[in-house]
């Protein structure tokens, strides 16, 4: 995935403090906490609208509406721990925890 | 991040044909689209819930949780791009696409 | 509640097929089932929010908004129910049915 | 609809103070606000998941569904009221108020 989450991480992180006029991720900050996780809330709910017109019609524009869906999901949640102070590391290191992800490497590293 | 995502994605996918007495992913995909659409709708609003609690009041275990709750939520996510044929690297490249994260190294490589 | 429900379910009824330039209701028809399930989610999630300002601050305008984006939750489900041919008269009887809420006054007449 | 909604209010009222180990109202409510606040979002995906499958295949069970869930949804949003101090009789004038639906009245009565 060559980090793209790291690259965004640090996008997100330097337009926080732009012009809220030319930037959006500047504008959702400027809003506030509430403004963000009700586009958090409604994001979801793209997703699950998505998600089920896929399950019954599997058509290119269906299967690109989940994907579009889920990016906005995705990056309105890390807009929001952005502006609470945390970072998409975080929550990839709970994953990674939970799933022994680089527990392979340790291992391997064992030898 | 060291590609988290992209070492989840491998897991996600071969648990999916799992015995779903042992892991939670087959069983997830066993119960089904709705049953994994459920589940991050349940999510996103932990999330939600997460989030205002930190935004009152700033402490650890709120910070955890809203760690803890954004990793549940982009978990049952990706199970549900998986249960739908996509995958988590589509996602990546949207945002890739819409924030034009590799057309940094692009241009810097034109050099 | 002198049937507010009952009346709102008429003016519901009849807006449906007003014009879209004049009428709230005939837009949210006229965009279609997708458009009014987004509203729901949206309005979900503000309730949420709302609801958590108040478990925090006991203040006279999070009680007025918890009021008010709940009012919001349950006029767009009944949007939903009306497009779809169903009418909120059918999720009261199932409420009433799991309830036994007319038992009482049956219970009572039969004296 | 002959005031489900006012007898709900009442018998959700007088279980708030019920066994919790009897009572799903008051297990509810000794789970606190958050857990009651959580099945809220529970259920707003539930329903928009019925009705998607509703907007795609009008059967019986579908239909039966979307009541079914709208039926948990509103039932779970008033025990959030009831949690928090306030009634649905609240959302439903906010209703009255915007639509004008005792309105009517009044100007009937002013003859």
């Amino acid at each position: 995935m060559n980090d793209i989450i790291g690259r965004l991480t640090e996008v997100l992180s330097s337009r926080r403090q732009a012009d809220p006029d030319s930037s959006y991720v500047a504008q959702l900050h400027n809003k506030g906490l509430d403004h963000i996780l009700k586009k958090v809330g409604e994001e979801s709910a793209e997703v699950l609208i998505a998600a089920k017109a896929l399950g019954y019609e599997h058509k290119d524009h269906n299967r690109e509406a989940v994907i579009y869906e889920t990016a906005d999901l995705w990056f309105h949640t890390m807009v929001m721990l952005s502006h609470l102070g945390l970072e998409p590391a975080d929550v990839l290191n709970e994953l990674d925890r939970r799933f022994g992800l680089s527990g392979i490497e340790e291992k391997a590293s064992r030898g």
